[in-house]
């Protein structure tokens, strides 16, 4: 398979794009998107760029069933000079495949989705928003289509890419956030599929997150599995502590998913030479600090909010202020570099950006 | 909602049946199924029976990114007196909606969808097929379809039953299987998924289903998440060992399924005088009884295969041999007395048979 120029079958009608301002998450969608099919006889076949229009799946599809699929979450920017430009969107389809090995999915070319992708961007380059913090949310994934009833992979699946234009990921732009510790439910364990970014890890959050957001909090932070002892991550993003000048983020443990802000934010703390290591820490750990007037910030990494800011977190009943609900330093140093690469504004050293042309 | 009939739409063209010799498990389905909507407004809405047609959703739909859905799996079965029966089904039914609640899901309403699911049964009574091992497998699910990916329950579902003839679930009928103990894998972990029938949990045991079938076994064992030490289910279903003239079954613990064979298998057993417990049983355990010479029997539960005798299990390299691969005495009284309840042959003391009319 190496065609690298998609089919196009263009909308008959295209849709009234929204004002950056009314721009929220995940509701709107563009005029087009992005479709592949594979089967064991064929493999990845038909690229193709249609209408944005519904999936018509037989009701014994395996994904109604047994649920395999795998997704990614990525994001085109509109520089000032109004070029196009994506973060790191390899490492979304390198996870996308880790993903699918994990769910027993067939893997893409990598090269040359992201290649189909460039080209849908291409037709909707006009849905890119440019005011500050918006951007056309990117989402890849693929479904496990056969009508079988049998528990095993599905022979057949389609893939396929949807855009959304968005606003900020929390509704009151950056500010810290609080997060209550999860006690009672589990994300995901060690053999799980919480390295993967897969449809069953997220419903499985949302009894947790209710039950925080009914109490005040905008999410919760996920403790292991095992011993509901050491920090896992946050609703869906992954978790830096800065303490006595030096960040922690947990380590990849096979539960917690990879992020690929958090790598960014990695390798961005070691070039400015503040030292950053990921090891196992536990969330009595992190308290403790915090009564030794160590603990300094707290925020969380990923592509919907890319850095948010934890001005509070609530742990069997105790609650801890980090910072005076102050955005820190480093938290906003991160923020400000990192949305200034994606958007353009900042010169990009790591050769992070790819531009749409 | 009080509606009893439901409106029904034929399908102008009937499918031609398969003959029952060539039955296998999941591929073919009849020609209606029933369908509800819900939407928070509206509550569960418009029960219909339809015919069997594909499934429309918007590519946002919640099912296909965070995959809200949560399903049942029961049996009608033709007796000799060409009446058809189902088996608990309210139970099933009451499962769904504890799945529901896990899932974020809006509860049904059990009596009226069970009285709706009887409808269907009529409509589509020919499909039931006779021969000794068939059945009509009826395969409920709920999925999520608002077309939205921010991180929360949708606020639209559907809920649509399937149904498929179906001939015994092992293609050699029933007759001793061999399980691995699966090390590496977890399928479910305390305050996950496990206990909900609900997709997530399916996909993520295909790695280690098909590595276990390279390997020569039909399913796999699970031990608990933490430690993996504690016997938890096999494949798709509940696991009982009969040591010393005692019968012992993992005790429903918040990730494993709750059986509905698993609950008749404990109440038959008490009925007959045999004694049965619920409770923590470490696989090292199972292998010191089999040293000492008193482990006699093990089997699985489950809608779909019944009663599965387990003729050896591989555990670490050990391998254990049960019962010279003989379908021990127990095993087969089950088989032959719940077989025989399902399918009326045998009168049914407990009141477990709903008769369709
Ligand atoms: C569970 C979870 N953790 C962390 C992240 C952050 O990953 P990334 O930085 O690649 O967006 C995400 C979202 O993408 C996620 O879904
Ligand atoms: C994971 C799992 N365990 C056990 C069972 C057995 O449950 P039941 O006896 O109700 O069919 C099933 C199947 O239904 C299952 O999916």
């Amino acid at each position: 398979m190496s065609a690298t120029v998609v089919e196009i079958v263009k909308a008959s009608y295209l849709k009234t794009k929204p004002n950056d301002e009314t721009l929220g998450f995940g509701r709107t969608f563009t005029d087009h998107m992005l479709v592949m099919d594979y089967s064991v006889a064929t493999g990845w076949t038909h690229p193709r760029i249609t209408p944005y229009e519904p999936i018509t799946l037989d009701p014994a599809a395996v994904i109604f069933h047994y649920g395999q699929t795998a997704f990614e979450g990525m994001k085109a920017y509109r520089t000032d000079d109004n070029r196009i430009l994506l973060f790191r969107p390899e490492k979304n389809f390198q996870r996308l495949n880790a993903s699918c090995e994990r769910l027993s999915m067939p893997a893409v070319d990598e090269a040359e989705v992201l290649e189909y992708l460039k080209q849908l961007l291409i037709v909707e380059q006009d849905w890119v928003p440019s005011s500050p913090g918006t951007s056309l949310y990117i989402r890849p994934f693929i479904i496990a289509t056969e009508a079988f009833l049998g528990l095993a992979a599905s022979k057949e699946y389609k893939l396929v890419v949807i855009l959304s234009p968005v606003g900020s990921y929390y509704q009151n732009g950056i500010q810290p956030i609080s997060i209550k510790v999860e006690e009672h439910y589990t994300r995901a364990a060690r053999g799980g599929t919480g390295a993967a970014k897969t449809a069953g890890n997220y419903c499985a959050t949302f009894n947790a997150q209710t039950k925080a957001a009914q109490e005040g909090y905008s999410q919760v932070l996920w403790l292991d599995a095992n011993e509901k002892k050491y920090v896992e991550e946050v609703g869906s993003s992954n978790v830096f502590f800065k303490i006595n000048g030096e960040v922690i983020t947990p380590e990849l443990n096979g539960s917690i998913l990879p992020g690929i802000t958090r790598l960014s934010v990695i390798e961005m703390l070691r070039s400015w030479g503040i030292p950053v290591v990921e090891r196992k820490v536990s969330i009595e750990e992190i308290f403790r600090y915090d009564d030794e007037g160590l603990l300094e910030e707290v925020f969380g990494t990923g592509t919907a909010a890319v850095i948010s800011p934890i001005g509070e977190l609530e742990w069997q009943g105790r609650k801890l202020h980090i910072n005076d609900h102050q955005i820190g330093e480093v938290t906003q140093k991160l923020y400000d570099t990192l949305t200034g690469i994606q958007t353009g504004k900042v010169t990009d050293p790591y050769n992070w950006t790819v531009e749409v042309k």
